[in-house]
């Protein structure tokens, strides 16, 4: 099976975490798009009733296309569950999220949630984080004098740009920074680190914050357990 | 004198310590539009050659009225000076800004500024921080729900509106919030506190960041040495 049957299995197996009457979180991402393909073909064939909660324009497109009834984190009283995907996750379920640029929702809506489910194909599955740039949003006024502050700092920092070169626009408007680390020894301290730099909104080092994983592996879809 | 004439007088004081060639942080706010007005008045009469840095759209729109050169924080390669008010001091020179609700775009320019100047009447000098409250920079999406947090901890949150009662958005298009706490009795633990809550983008609280405060006193401006 090539990566994008493997994102589409996972997509639909993650569908049967959703019961009736669930606020369930939909993330981002090439993955996410099946399980949201997949979520509106149950709530079309069995009546399943839901809320969705978006997290970012793309999804909320998609939803309101399959007629998948959504709300904002903030109509909401409870979110169930957020079934999202992710770029990358270390052996000790750490993870790295925003390459589709949607991290500060994505974010907020699982820090909402009373359960994680990520969803990813077995190469985002890593002994370390690092190897997948990790994006950091940050406010576009003084986001070039952040950018000095990474590079002196060694944390190989690219602006992400769209594919006409223009800087890419997050859906709050903010930039996106790109840290190119290969390898982060200790996510904690770089968290810390970034979180406290004056002008950085949010970045994509997701910790102790999964629940569940399933990875698309060629023999099926496996659930791993990650923290209760 | 009443409160107004004192800041004038700090205002027109501070710009003493503006030197030509300098690149100056202009902050924002009743006392500062005093400062900008009398850095208007040099640049005519003695031809003084500076360039300013705004940190909001309203210094901005005052100093190209009164012809005063402006870059943003990332076309200048330093910034010498920032002369910017505060809303309250304590006596060991801990800050809370944001009253003007342009404490993201302040704080940016502040660490970007080798020196750090405030600018306050005497009604601004406190013991302890607190009595006035304390503003958040929130992004729009998940904000209910950080006040419903704010509020689980007894931090007395209230959004900050417009006259015509909708929500204030800052100049980043986010939402204030408001805390009323009365006392902080570990400001850096507070700090640390709301820097970490996802959706947070910035809090008023400036710590171990002022150098020097000029004070509008009945008996003329006080020039308080903070920190190197």
């Amino acid at each position: 099976m090539d990566q994008n049957e493997l994102k589409r299995l996972v997509g639909e197996k993650s569908v049967e975490w959703i019961k009736d009457g669930m606020v369930v979180g939909l993330g981002t991402g090439s993955t996410v798009y099946y399980m949201v393909e997949a979520l509106g073909r149950r709530i079309k064939e069995e009546g399943l009733k839901i809320t969705g909660v978006t997290t970012s324009n793309v999804t909320a497109d998609q939803a309101r296309k399959l007629s998948i009834p959504l709300a904002s984190v903030d109509e909401v009283d409870h979110i169930d569950l957020v079934i999202d995907g992710a770029d990358e996750i270390s052996s000790d379920f750490q993870g790295i999220k925003g390459g589709g640029a949607a991290l500060l929702f994505e974010k907020i809506v699982a820090i909402n949630s009373a359960k994680v489910l990520w969803i990813v194909d077995e190469s985002k599955m890593k002994k370390h984080l690092g190897a997948f740039p990790l994006p950091v949003e940050v406010i576009p006024y003084g986001s070039q004098k952040i950018f000095d502050r990474f590079e002196a700092k060694g944390l190989n920092p690219t602006f992400r740009k769209q594919a006409n070169g223009s800087l890419l626009l997050t859906d709050s408007d903010n930039y996106i920074i790109d840290l190119h680390l290969n390898e982060i020894k200790d996510p904690h301290a770089l968290a810390d680190y970034l979180i406290k730099e004056v002008g950085v909104v949010e970045h994509g080092l997701f910790l102790d914050m999964v629940n569940t994983v399933i990875v698309g592996k060629q023999e099926g879809p496996v659930i791993l357990h990650a923290r209760d």
